[in-house]
């Protein structure tokens, strides 16, 4: 009989190493079954752009059927494991359980959104981490333009109008460049909100935005947002959160109602229902080969693993998805090595380089230490994105999208709760 | 002091008017406010491509900011109506309240989904008139897929790839044409569901479904969607409905887990809170000219009005966009008119044809008398939602949608519950 790999989790690290254990495993020696809670992959970097609406949301995620070919895919969410029996509980999306026996088993389970204990923020903060957010808070910010039309009360309109992000990593700088683009760009539409201008601003706990790269870009992007009206409040923490206002912790009260909310993540809550140690940040300590020490044949990658840094010895690597993606590669790699009974191999992998993107056709870079910065930063972060995206036809689908919006702007329009439709009305009435 | 204009609704009718008051009051004479739920216009007729995966959900509405710049416009609900006053009262997306004084009021408040009381109808059916209908439907397709492929048991499998609409007018044909090509194209991905094979049923309980065309063009529709494998069923009703099958009036049960129900529509519900008489059916009656004989200065129009049709003396104006647009651009006319001392006309509108679209492009037309099918009729059925979306920049976009389409096929992920995001979690561990 075959060997059986299951794979938890379809993000970067989980697609990447289905993808490269089809290509390396001969074929009907193994049955690989991939887990994920969706039938496709989130391309994460794209996900400002779905936000900022010059994607549609479609387009930022990766079909995992049509992509992988020989991997058998179940859409559920892992419930537990038993490391005695070997076999992971599955609960697929009819509820209905689901019991697969595996021979290897990688996790590669993700990350979720960090919060912390501040008043206010888990009811009235919004994450930015799915799809589902990134059109929730684009959503948001449009009706948050349409009540503030409609307010007579200057002071009341206000709060409507001011938007904050709470840290500048990535995922904030990207996320605030791309939403205040569009948002500029929409309330052209709004005369009276367009009288009384908008109020953004980035909150950042430490010292300077975007730690993960050299002051110099870090700088730059600073500018880039100050031109832009964007107040930065670095050295800076969120005390509380209301419906109508954030408080700050040098004292200061912003009114708003919107307040996205990107200051780290921690390892997927499925983690814990595993049976294996965690480190103190709840992710799973593995060797250099990737390998869980305390099970033979398990496996863990990506932002629920802790993983030694080659590059850096004596940290861990960062949760990015150029890290995944490697890591990926590398165990899907070991996981062929160990059934054919060859030896495992350690990561090592340097950051080749960063992008991150400003909104405007801007961006920031470093591409094997050279820094970029500007509009030649853009192309080259929308080149990277195009030939990291799988799919030729998703490429281009991503060239169209792109240049329609240089072309004709962006679509302003809210679609609102989409999938969620009001039910049919139970009715009495004969038609 | 200008007069105010209140039109309360912004589907075809309502914007229609709206565009049309816009361009025949003279500047600053009128204050013209537009009350509607959404700060877009569905584009109704391209809701099944939507559905289908041809078209980006994003691009079958109209922001109704861009393009009517001199109507100021409210994002709400109608929640009441002082005649005596001439106050129109209107719940906002958040929940405040607002009178609205009026001068001239239009009603076009439109239609929702009419459902009959049929056990288990209201609890498991699903529409197809919103937004959000057609992701959810188009949602439920892949996910039964994506289910069926995981379990083992083949008839436990089969209600998962059983599909049932009920009602056989434009919106069930269409909305059933598109869907089944984008699942036929979609189930390649599947390869135990591909080897079961789909099953799609068309329920019509009178004798021949598209009873708004003629009878050759409905056989030509009939025979299409039998060539594709699809059952229709006419002089059928639906039964009862349960969670895994359907039950039709022949005395056959079809293992379904997704029935969509297109079997006509009623004014909506806010008519009823508008305190004016009401016919049998719900809608509002009014005169030749559009206007509410009970009260001076309102008007109805497009589906929640009862509109004398002068080209079939005793009956009244079917519920399709056609009519309704060029209701609105008349009762902009006697409104304008009536404001300025000048006589109302009366609607007279002969339909000049009917489209109706199969999937994989095909369609049936007639156009002036002329009947087309196949794929003539496509192209004219393109050409003709081309020319009616407004906006140079929408129609691009929806060519380079269809010709995108044409090229690389359709798009086969589910990106769920977009818009519904889930929320922060409520934390106490310190990060």
């Amino acid at each position: 009989m075959s060997w059986r790999v299951v794979i938890a989790g379809g993000g970067f690290g989980g697609f990447y190493a289905a993808r490269a254990l089809e290509r390396t495993l001969p074929n009907q020696s193994a049955r690989v079954t991939l887990v994920n809670d969706a039938n496709f992959m989130l391309y994460t970097p794209l996900l400002p752009g779905a936000a900022g609406a010059t994607l549609d949301p479609r387009h930022v995620v990766v079909p995992l059927r049509a992509e992988l070919k020989r991997t058998e895919l179940v859409i559920g969410r892992v419930s537990g494991h038993d490391p005695a029996g070997r076999t992971l509980a599955v609960e697929r999306v009819d509820s209905s359980p689901l019991e697969l026996a595996y021979d290897q088993l990688l996790i590669a389970l993700g990350s979720v959104s960090r919060t912390l204990p501040i008043p206010g923020l888990a009811e009235h903060g919004i994450g930015l981490k799915s799809l589902a957010d990134a059109t929730a808070v684009r959503n948001q910010v449009l009706q948050c333009m349409d009540i503030a039309e409609s307010i007579d009360d200057p002071a009341r309109r206000r709060e409507y109008l001011g938007f904050v992000f709470v840290g500048a990593g990535y995922a904030g700088v990207e996320g605030l460049g791309e939403l205040q683009d569009f948002a500029a760009h929409a309330i052209e539409l709004y005369p009276r909100c367009r009288a009384d201008g908008m109020r953004w601003v980035l909150v950042e706990a430490r010292e300077r935005i975007m730690q993960e790269v050299p002051e110099s870009l870090s700088r730059f992007a600073q500018r880039e947002l100050l031109a832009r009206g964007i107040e930065v409040r670095t050295r800076t923490e969120l005390l509380a959160l209301s419906q109508s206002a954030a408080t700050l912790s040098g004292g200061e009260t912003i009114p708003t109602r919107t307040l996205v909310w990107t200051a780290g993540v921690k390892p997927s809550p499925a983690i814990a229902k595993l049976g294996l140690t965690r480190d103190s940040s709840g992710r799973l300590p593995v060797d250099r080969t990737l390998r869980v020490a305390e099970l033979p044949g398990v496996w863990a990658i990506g932002d629920c693993a802790a993983v030694p840094d080659s590059s850096r010895p004596g940290s861990l690597c960062p949760p990015t998805a150029q890290h995944a993606i490697r890591q990926g590669r590398l165990v899907a790699r070991n996981i062929a090595a160990t059934l054919q009974g060859r030896e495992a191999r350690p990561f090592t992998y340097r950051t080749k380089g960063v992008v991150a993107e400003l909104g405007r056709n801007k961006a920031v870079a470093i591409t094997f230490g050279v820094r970029w910065q500007g509009f030649p930063a853009w192309l080259i972060a929308r080149t990277y994105h195009l030939l990291l995206m799988p799919g030729i036809g998703r490429r281009l689908r991503l060239l169209v999208d792109w240049n329609v919006a240089l072309v004709f702007g962006r679509d302003t329009s809210a679609p609102g709760r989409l999938g969620t439709p009001t039910p049919l009305e139970a009715e009495q009435e004969q038609g």
